[in-house]
């Protein structure tokens, strides 16, 4: 090993699902949502004034911040903005897990939590979801350095209830306590109303989902001021400007088209219901979805045999080579075209 | 306290400079590039795909990656992008100062150093530049975590030469040596020929100088491929998908035009010839500038008062209230016509 080796960070970095960039494929391994962002997102690009790329953009993102703050009832001091949800929780986990005590979050979850944990060696430890994998709130009952959890959880969809996300922050209010709303929109009770009761508590959500705008890089937290507060200023202590002039622009768009994000997200959860049959007509089995993805097992059939099959016809789901979901997938809805595709696949495959 | 304040990360966030948005405004206050981004980049943009935001972009980058690399005759391996040069420089110092010894850079240098420091608690010292503002290379020899000094300097505008930057990465070669060339295209010599020599030296550049792409958030390291990957292992641990759609393929745009990127270096340093004797003949003196800003003094004028006048009347420079450069101002080169009002200012002001 060469000397100047030895003060580099050792990581194990996080794992992004593929990118392929195959022409034709049915890509449902990344939770994106198959329609396109609102359509204002593409007038407003059309009139962006390249011009003014040559100044630094506004670093407190202002337009967004305020455009997000309206849609949710908020002020803009409880709105936090960053390059996608992954920047707003590696700000969050730096900002606020600074304990000798464990931070808490399921074990079977995001898989990004511990990889943060591991980055600024925060101790965690990871409760065991029960056998249906449900979160299980006694396990957040005692001593830690900080709790979070996705809901609806990733990869299992499974959305828990409001009363038992509350019993959990009400469990914790010595520590902040953040509720990762990835996959909100499409099912499950958002913690939002509970902010004004509990001022540890951190809600955070993105536009890669159910407002189309993976490629663009736009998450954003909400909670009180002085954790907002305490976000800006660990944001301001790491980059200024995080946010470029396009994602500014174009997000404010998305957030403002509430009937083209209320007819997206429609279409998705109905195309899910029609999943969800089809998949049982099949044999799977699969917890209760309530994200825009079925965690789905078929008992008798290998799940990475499966995935390796659909993969080879460049059909994409994701597969964690994990104990305890090893015999799942998890698949993103899709156009209902898409979904046919993959049905079409699996018929032949399990010869129905 | 509320209890769970305790667990939050101090810090002293680092104060960009001023972004006002008023009309007619002369900003020269945040070394912005006065003239826009090359052409091709507007062109880009009105061709590019909304309907592909849903997707995520290439966690790899690797369009810009490759623009990057083949416009400084580097592998693709040698190249890392982030968010800004500020985005690339915190994941450096994330990346490779850790160390019980103090990473080492100039007192008077870009104040964002020591914020990375403390928000990672990473001890540092700041060796006294000389009576001249010149970095003395001996003070860069004891045992250190690491180094990092931008050449040219800033705020003070000087370049080192080759052979005394070579001459610190010499004696550090057990340790990360970061060449902040934040302004290099401005003047100065690169330090990109010595990579082949010196395989714990890391190069970071940006797009929003001689780019004139601030507002896309576009920087970049180039080094060994050991560092390049140490850097995305850092990178993939913090969020895998730094880099938005537009982000990438405008910033291809922006390398690929090699004529328009001469002129408009040409034009600010034409520009910056003329501010020079224009402010000599009002009685400024300034260390000899090779960035596209000039660290100007005027003995008898006091410049925190001269900045607050210029304000005033809507011109905007840098100054700042610290000992040793509080009787300074960074004044950035604008267009002629900019500078014309700058100094039809100064002459009144100074009853010329």
């Amino acid at each position: 090993m060469r000397p100047w080796e030895d003060n580099i960070r050792k990581v194990v970095p996080y794992v992004p699902g593929e990118q392929p960039k195959k022409k034709n494929m049915i890509k449902l391994n990344t939770n994106e949502n198959p329609y396109p962002p609102a359509p204002g997102v593409e007038e407003a690009m059309k009139s962006l004034d390249t011009d003014r790329f040559r100044l630094y953009p506004d670093p407190a993102a202002d337009v967004l911040v305020a455009a997000l703050a309206e849609r949710y009832g908020l002020e803009k001091n409880q709105v936090f903005v960053g390059v996608g949800s992954d920047d707003v929780l590696a700000m969050a986990f730096l900002t606020f897990f600074n304990s000798d005590k464990p931070v808490l979050f399921p074990d079977i979850s995001y898989s990004f939590y511990s990889v943060w944990a591991d980055l600024y060696r925060i101790p965690y430890e990871r409760p065991a979801l029960d056998e249906a994998f449900c979160i299980r709130k006694e396990d957040y009952y005692k001593e830690n350095g900080g709790v979070i959890f996705p809901n609806p959880n990733a990869p299992t969809s499974l959305a828990m209830g409001l009363s038992d996300v509350e019993d959990i922050i009400a469990h914790n209010q010595d520590v902040v306590v953040i509720v990762d709303e990835a996959y909100i929109d499409f099912g499950g009770q958002s913690a939002l109303p509970l902010l004004e009761k509990y001022e540890n508590l951190l809600v955070v959500q993105t536009f890669s989902k159910s407002r189309s705008m993976a490629g663009m890089r736009i998450g954003y937290a909400m909670g009180n001021p002085a954790l907002i507060k305490a976000l800006n200023d660990v944001k301001y202590s790491f980059n200024s400007y995080t946010m470029n002039q396009t994602a500014l622009c174009l997000g404010v768009e998305a957030v403002k088209d509430e009937v083209y994000f209320r007819e997206t997200v429609g279409k998705i959860k109905a195309t899910r219901e029609r999943t969800k049959e089809r998949l049982s007509a099949l044999g799977f089995v699969y917890p209760e979805p309530s994200a825009n993805f079925i965690f789905a097992s078929r008992p008798g059939t290998d799940a990475k045999a499966l995935f390796e099959a659909l993969k080879e016809k460049d059909i994409y789901v994701r597969y964690f080579n994990v104990p305890r979901i090893d015999q799942y997938l998890r698949i993103t809805i899709g156009t209902d075209e898409q979904m046919d595709k993959l049905f079409e696949f699996l018929k032949n495959y399990l010869n129905h």
